[in-house]
């Protein structure tokens, strides 16, 4: 048996709930319980929005999945995704004070949990969708956004983003390259795929070119929605073909694919001082010695093994602590500039340090309190 | 501003979430969350019941309302409902050491309740139904038992009615008087009245007669599939009238109904040695002063503030505690009844102190240890 199945049966559950008020007498009873908690429904009857600050609402986030995409897993279920969902939730509380509970989804159908979300709300200061498989889970994420007034984030789109950009920023600084400068390759246009792009335009890449299983993705051949958003935005030159065309004479290489698509050909095609972020999971695009065999000056993947893991328990405690503390009613793309350029911002970077570690607690209190000013000044 | 009002601004939440799984360095991050989660994933994507033994699933039960019975407040949402949640999910912890989380739903639909609850369930080790109205509560509890092979209970039906039989059996031991023999009148016909009947049933009453805001009910004016279902095994002398009639000659009274509605002279036309539980909330259906000086020989109530009162949170700390240990599917009426037995005998009894305290640890260890017992049993 593993270590860390070895361990999960010893915890049997990496989060537990805790009771703040005392109950030890009848005098505690009365005023946490009956007859006391009357008068306190009466004044959130009133106003609906003293649940903020009459119960826990302000401080919990329910950590929501239908168990279609667990990690590099696939469709799991809902049950199997739990211990992911339970990892999260320890890793808001513990970095970002964030009471999180997890909630498996036994639907995979969009209008069902769209609507199983928004049913399930009144008890929720914010909404972390995870796992739900694309192109779902971009409908299921902005249409629940729009009917509530929560924060509402799918963290495989934009948490991945977010760590990814931060990366990058730093690993671009280091290679002396600036991003409006560079050819940027995105294999992945899934959940994370498309969200990677739309961040790094937004943060001035002007030539990315993104790829799905089919190749480079371009006007002609882009069909779904998310897919369409992707062509309007890259691939400037309008290149038709497959991921070997992309990379040569790429500079970053971002892939957020299947295991072993890159060979140490394509890296070697790539311009000077590469960037390559390889981060699929369990099982990357290209390992990371390969991939320095090849030439490439700055290797990161998803795996804890290896120096520069890019990963997104660096984004989302921080910025649900500061979306909480801010009463954001949504994420607004400011509020994930703030966590990129303070995730960024938070090391001195080298070429095997491009991030923080997750449980350097600064980080997550300067993530929230960047994201909480980013909303004040929206 | 009330004490109980200025605690819960101070709680800001009555309870919390509690990491067990240490999250200090690397090494713990890639055992509790990536990689080292992904092999527990996959062993319960192989069997889904392991997420009984490695997430917190069984320990975990939510506790879901719509809000439309709050209390003796009525139909105020689910938001204003979330200070009564969270203070049973304190109890359910500091009595039970069950992790309890609240849900407010915000829909009334029955169909949409019951699909709700069934698509969350995966998370979830046992389903607390509270604050729901009659008589959806009805169908809502026994559809959502059907689909799930979890234990579900509706509070407010049957931990009202057990920890109400619990007190009767002790008041009329200290009567002398014997179920099967004496006139018992339950005013109130709703989720408790229902369950207190059909409770009482099982513990060997034989002569009921049970009112709803109409009057006694009958086999001629009962029209829903509830009060069909109550007249078929109450009033074998097919009485008709109301509650003045009723009473005559009652030995017990057992009221879930409203305000105000028993005066002194219809406990005066009670048999000698009256028992009056008079469990309406916030203000009881006779004042305990009154129903004393009316010749009552036991009086017990809804409210702390006099002896005997009634109330359920005696019953499901011990009641979940005992199903989750066992990993019983449902909650059967072999459970409800040893939980009765058990809180009837933790305590002897006098005519001020029918039932132990709720903050009486070793009577919730009682219940889940017979309720455990019971489930192996059925």
């Amino acid at each position: 048996m593993s270590k860390s199945l070895e361990a999960h049966k010893k915890w049997k559950g990496k989060i537990e709930s805790k009771v703040r008020a005392p109950l030890e007498n009848k005098e505690d009873l009365s005023l946490a319980y009956t007859p006391g908690v009357g008068e306190v429904c009466l004044e959130i009857a009133k106003n609906p929005e003293l649940s903020f600050e009459l119960t826990r609402r302000w401080n919990t986030v329910a950590v929501i999945t239908d168990g279609t995409a667990v990690l590099g897993l696939g469709d799991i279920g809902p049950e199997a995704g739990m211990p992911v969902m339970e990892g999260k939730c320890a890793i808001f509380k513990r970095f970002g004070g964030v009471d999180a509970f997890p909630i498996g989804l036994k639907t995979k159908d969009t209008e069902e949990i769209i609507r199983t979300i928004e049913i399930i709300s009144p008890s929720l200061g914010g909404i972390n969708l995870e796992d739900i498989s694309a192109p779902r889970c971009f409908e299921i994420e902005r249409r629940v956004q729009e009917k509530l007034n929560l924060p509402v984030f799918h963290d495989d789109q934009h948490g991945t983003a977010i760590v990814s950009a931060a990366a990058l920023l730093n690993a671009l600084e280091l290679a002396n390259k600036e991003i409006d400068k560079v050819k940027i390759v995105v294999n992945g246009a899934g959940a994370a795929g498309h969200a990677i792009v739309m961040l790094l335009r937004d943060l001035g890449a002007t030539n990315i070119v993104c790829l799905d299983s089919k190749g480079i993705i371009n006007k002609k051949n882009a069909t779904t929605p998310s897919k369409k958003e992707i062509a309007d935005v890259t691939n400037p030159l309008g290149l038709e073909g497959d991921l070997k065309l992309a990379m040569n004479k790429a500079d970053v290489f971002i892939g957020v694919s299947v295991a072993n698509c890159v060979s140490k050909d394509m890296v070697r095609s790539m311009n000077d001082k590469a960037i390559v972020f390889a981060c699929a999971n369990p099982i990357a695009e290209i390992s990371m010695e390969d991939a320095k065999e090849a030439g490439a000056f700055i290797v990161g993947s998803g795996s804890s093994k290896y120096p520069n893991q890019i990963n997104n328990s660096l984004v989302f405690p921080g910025l649900f602590r500061g979306a909480l503390d801010a009463k954001a009613t949504r994420v607004t793309k400011e509020m994930m500039l703030a966590a990129v350029y303070t995730i960024k911002g938070s090391i001195t970077p080298d070429r095997e340090h491009l991030l923080p570690y997750t449980y350097d607690e600064k980080v997550h209190q300067d993530v929230a309190k960047a994201v909480r000013k980013a909303w004040g000044e929206k």
